[in-house]
């Protein structure tokens, strides 16, 4: 019963597979053999355009180098409050764009509000020298609290950037998650909504470590070639990424493995709802549940071996504790089984 | 016939069998599994100190984040004029150190002379604020063109280093394979002698991605946790890269690599002794063998499928080249192969 | 009737004097002459101890290096939501720190409060790696809106500071102002509650460019002669500051420039609350009165040629504002006089 | 007889007045007061063409604006090896371009010769992404030792510039002084000859603090008022710079104290090739006389008073040193008199 993170979770077969397949013969360094090339062409397939693809070590590499291409002097970016780039990234944003700001966002649930967005750049207003200037909005899909914006909602957050003509970034640490929450396409939940580039998590999702800055449209980023090597992200041995990635894609493994979790992720949401002791926070929409739990019942679970983390409460909501109360936060995986699930339901159900 | 480099080699088989097998479970992520926890123990074992590990996506990673720890504001740190900092890291030392300058230092056959890095050092006094101020010495061992500092002068450099008060750091890109050469431990080659830190590199020597830097002396690297996370170097499913040194250091596996390399290049060197229109540009001492070649050997080696690259000739050096003769660098690793190595000789020698 | 800004007056007459008076002769450069040394003990005496000061160009260079002194690798400087550092420096103290974070603190009328300071640092603990670290608190006195900090306010906010090991900033543009208003000595303001560095503002107060950075304890701010000199902030010919310097403290002209600004503005306070048309937003502790005027009287005073800037409300602030009101900034100076105070009121009565 | 350096003299007298002319009255601040429009017109006027002007702190601050104005990822900066940005800024150029590298040129006396120059550039192929990229080219006008480029000279430097697509930035901390040596107009030594943009040096010339950073050409400098802002270079009471320039322009008084100062330079030269135990090393073109003295001479003329530094001997420069004899830099200024030059000459005479 393992819930701690979807990075606890090890490579899937297929994955490990592929890098022991790709291991031998001899192939050219930094991103240039033949494997590096047909899995970069897989991903303009996979988004239906030419895109420019960039492997780098950790999803804060693709996030901050996405910051980074986007920086001018000055330079302020928008983004959820509890955005991975505000909250988990030990200030590397801020650090490899040469000092730009992150500016927090409010919006329900992990997703930013639009008007909130609009408001909040417009306190830098673009020729106000000393307030400095927006440099470009980066929003998170799934969001940090396992929710997802609709199309339409990642619509309007394109529409507020574009009005201020400012570039548009997605983290997408669980791309996947999102995509088959969806049921749309790589391209519909990206470019047709006006995302321009996307840092695509492979590694929460199966690979052992496999994060793509996906550049969709290569007038937000000019000079990422420089911008990826200069940050020391430029991998020697890039097939070690590019047989994840082949792997990841092929027979939909990729998607298969995000409906696997989010699947896990709504039983055990079902399960929270009957449970004693134990209420939903609010629905999960793709991998994380979110469960406020008496803590004689955590307790209880944590005492059966189950990992998972007591969580802050969103900015601005109003979860309602009770005393005793805690929220937790749970992470479903392609390693989640259906059993452990069930476990945890079931001691749950017995702890009171 | 691949001398290309020895990071265009796969990974060893054993390398790909740890990952395999450690593929399956759920560990804490981070650093923070008990993989994570034994491989580092082991650092400290080879090493025979205690010693803090931080692994990195690249040894450029490695190098820079050192140049980071030592970094004072208007900072020089003193390489080799040939040195990978210098050369091929696209100003990421510069960059990640916060605008630190790198100053080149001569020296024969890609060694630093320490009377040449010493004069640098003094054209920095140290309390001339205009100038700015020496911060860290890096050698690389081995070094660019196949040579190997011998402890003594490893010492020498050190002196000269703590003379000025400066933390001093090894590029062991290639460590496995000086330290075969020179036949001492790790030990001997590192702290014994006054380096403070290493980059040690595992790819280039069997693994997939495999570097880490490796801190002797924490004083010299204060606040290394934040500068690592910082530059979203921190893994999250850091397994994957204990798995591979896991394998990396049972049973010797990095030392006989290493030594399996180091013999082939010997073996090439002799050879391009004996080949009629080739002859060496100077005694290799790991796995690296530069060359020179008339124009013709070389074409049928590469008509025949070889894979080599020219080579500039180092600052200073007198090559005597006469006309249709090239420099060129053969780089050996885990996967030469001794017919490969026969093969190239039994072509150039046929080639007239 | 300019009440535009302290900065639109421009130098004192014995401040031009002065400049004049050193103007001829050769003096060594960059902090070296005579004068710049006997002006650095005036400081010392000022300051009852001795001290280091770096005379920069702005007051935005002296914040910003004060958290680059202070910076860590992930580092996180707080401050008052309104702070000039969070809105009118252009990002660079986050650019010239290397990538810091700016925090923004709340608190009633441009002053943090410390409780609001102490769950701001709390929600970056010290070894998470992943939030990065707190690396310093930074004060205004006077505050952006025209208050002061008691000196038992100051002692709460340095005990904040010190309870998690954290240097305290003063961002002194207007210190003389504070100062007078509270009546204390400069130490009392300072170290004896706490500060270890101050950005001691002369040009707002009747310098023509006057700031330094002074060092209360230099243990917060180590390797600041080469910070300064980094940033190209160190003038060659020094002795244009400390001439004015050297005046400023001459006969407490500063003090005395000072005492006028602040009761020009208490003036010009006790008239808006009597005018009509016209109330105070909150009562003024230094040179800086913030007032709402119906709109008509606002145009009748700019139509007779008066300067002064609407403003945003404080965040937290409830102004009732009422239909046709809106809120200004009127700054006073040594420039200011009666006779444009008493103009002002007059022309407000008579507006309607 | 001060010859330590330039800007070891005050201000002219000119200067002076014109500060406390423009001491009294109201005016916007922060570039934006009438004064500063009028000066920044009559720079276009000079510069024959609309040229933005920013100014700045120091020439250090102006130099290292325009690198981050011409900075890339992985940017690599192209400057004689005696330039001021490579030896005596502390690594600002380096620090606030982000980490850019500056890479240094030979070339007899103080001036890039345009091969080497060519060949430096070349070593950064614009395409090889692990060496970085050429980013800029910076020319001293006059020279660190006091020579000059004449305008063919400078179109081949901006040539080699040109063939590489490199903006060129010129460092005229002692701008004036070049010009009237060529007698030719600030257009012809600069945007007609391929300089985009120049660190214009008042300070040296006679003013008390009088840096501006002229833009030639927009296209090679965008973004620059958020640069020089973020830098913290830019001054609230601006018309503190604007007054020094206003008199600076007037009536000729910079080209006539440049002519007064260079004047002074040539007459010392003379007297040093006169002097006995006195050679000159090279020929002054501006205000900058560099000579050998014989020790017991240099002795002699220091124990009267005089100031002038020793001197290390340019790159490359053989200078044949005897047994006793010194390099020495003599600066004058529009502050030297003729005085001072003659009882140098009559001490060293005397001296024997």
């Amino acid at each position: 019963m393992n819930f701690a993170s979807d990075n606890w979770a090890g490579a899937h077969p297929q994955i490990a597979e592929a890098l022991a397949r790709h291991a031998t013969g001899f192939a050219a360094a930094y991103g240039n053999s033949d494997l590096d090339k047909v899995v970069k062409a897989k991903f303009s397939e996979v988004f239906e355009r030419d895109v420019d693809v960039f492997f780098v070590a950790t999803g804060t590499a693709a996030n901050s180098l996405a910051m980074t291409a986007f920086a001018k002097p000055g330079g302020v970016f928008f983004a959820h409050r509890e955005a991975h780039m505000l909250v988990d990234e030990c200030g590397a944003p801020e650090y490899l764009s040469g000092g730009g700001r992150l500016c927090p966002v409010d919006g329900p649930l992990g997703r930013m509000d639009p008007a909130q967005l609009d408001a909040a750049i417009r306190r830098y207003p673009a020729q106000f020298l000393h307030g400095g200037q927006p440099a470009g909005v980066s929003v998170t899909q799934s969001s940090e609290i396992g929710t997802v914006y609709s199309l339409d909602e990642l619509g309007a957050i394109a529409d507020v950037a574009r009005s201020h003509k400012l570039p548009l970034h997605m983290d997408g640490a669980r791309f996947a998650n999102a995509l088959v929450s969806l049921g749309c396409t790589p391209a519909e939940m990206t470019w047709k909504r006006g995302i321009d580039i996307v840092s695509f998590g492979g590694t929460k999702n199966g690979c052992w470590c496999a994060e793509a800055l996906v550049v969709l449209n290569p007038e937000s980023a000019p000079g990422m070639p420089f911008i990826h090597k200069r940050a020391a992200q430029l991998f020697s041995k890039s097939r070690f990424v590019s047989a994840q990635f082949e792997a990841y894609f092929a027979d939909d493994l990729w998607l298969k493995s995000a409906r696997h979790s989010n699947a896990m992720a709504k039983r055990l949401a079902e399960l929270f709802e009957k449970a004693p002791g134990a209420r939903l926070a609010w629905q999960p929409q793709a991998n994380e549940v979110f469960a406020i739990l008496r803590d004689d019942r955590a307790n209880a679970l944590a005492a059966a071996g189950a990992r998972f983390y007591d969580w802050h409460a969103p900015h601005g909501a109003d979860l309602k504790l009770r005393t005793g109360e805690v929220l937790f936060r749970f992470v479903t995986s392609f390693a989640t089984t259906e059993q452990e699930v069930e476990k945890t339901f079931s001691i749950i159900s017995r702890a009171s």
